[in-house]
């Protein structure tokens, strides 16, 4: 795999800015994303609303980029996971999660699913409950010093998720050589919903520049998870 | 788990008449959340867009359903699962897929990933993945007529699914009691990128029913997958 890494050297007042223009906008769009599953509007509101969304539609492709958020904020810089579908800023079909993590390689979220995540009547959609437990355990060996892609993953479900407010935790099991084994669960009101285990590879790419840095004497770089 | 089995009687014009009227919308927003990861606008324009935005949302949340979708087009009608995040006509998260499937238990989706399903650059979300495997799998035990939720789901990472067009397959690996196996993949320009195996959990009530349903000699009632 060709890892794209350009260097990024936006300044962070830059970001903080573009953060607060498209922050906003990408949270009116996850209350639409909403709007569109729980509203029971008549046919005409509908179609008006539709028109509205049209508008900023055009608006907004007017102008667009030439690559992806993923291709041009590189995780060498400051991290912008901006479109990323679970944690993006900028994406509005993320719920989306913050997670906090430690160096020690563990990593947790408190988040909220709405109707939008539904997959049996009431529940957290099956396959939502292992995306999000991808994302959290990639944090958590991301946070532990070696990133690394997702390789295996592994999800036993004990009872339903259900919709609302859930946590996440996960934590790094075991590491050797490129791999790191990672661990995780979701949490419901009544316990534990889903639990995780996966295996995290580092791409030779990242292996490479990070060995040379330790060798070298100097700090390990910043380098999460791959988003 | 108390699964709701309210009978759906809307009679299909109803139906298609309401999916003529939410499609659209939701195909809309769906370009909304591609245009906020994608667009390159200034921002006066970002702030004319969330206005637009913040106006649809306030016509749409004017009135809200007292229940999730999943709540109330109940599987023992026509299926509407609407609001899926994978498959959902009304929801602007989902990409959507349309899945196929035959008795036999297999089933298989054509269908494009864009950029708000970016995990690493340029590849889609290793938890995307995931979650869409989850959803075709389960089409699969469904359409074999023995339908379940997921009791456990682990993927392989054979390489980066890029961004794009891209197919789904699964199938019914074998059944014994209340559990149904499935297999399954993606298919990218380069071949496999993941494999998924899972088991499925025929919830009781459901089971009482198809068996009940059985034993009196009458046909399988259109029992698919549960979203």
């Amino acid at each position: 795999m060709n890892w794209p890494f350009t260097p990024d050297d936006t300044p962070d007042e830059v970001i903080d800015h573009e953060a607060s223009v498209w922050g906003p906008l990408a949270a009116a769009a996850r209350e639409l994303v909403d709007a569109c599953v729980m509203s029971d509007v008549d046919e005409g509101e509908v179609r008006a609303a539709r028109a509205d969304i049209e508008s900023a539609v055009a608006r907004l492709n007017a102008s667009r980029r030439e690559k992806s958020l993923g291709l041009t904020h590189s995780p060498a810089g400051r991290r912008r996971p901006w479109g990323n579908p679970v944690i993006g800023l900028r994406n509005p079909a993320a719920p989306p999660l913050e997670v906090t993590s430690t160096p020690d390689g563990r990593a947790e979220s408190t988040f909220h699913c709405g109707a939008a995540f539904e997959g049996p009547p009431g529940l957290v959609h099956g396959g939502v409950v292992s995306m999000l437990l991808d994302q959290v355990l990639g944090h958590a060996v991301g946070a532990g010093g070696r990133p690394g892609m997702t390789g295996t993953l592994t999800i036993v479900y004990r009872q339903g998720t259900p919709l609302g407010d859930l946590q996440a935790r996960a934590w790094v099991d075991r590491r050797e050589g490129a791999k790191t084994w990672a661990k995780g669960h979701i949490i419901g009101p009544d316990g534990i919903t889903a639990e995780a285990e996966g295996v995290f590879i580092l791409p030779r790419a990242v292996r490479e520049r990070l060995d040379a840095h330790e060798a070298a004497g100097g700090p390990t770089p910043e380098m999460r998870v791959f988003d």
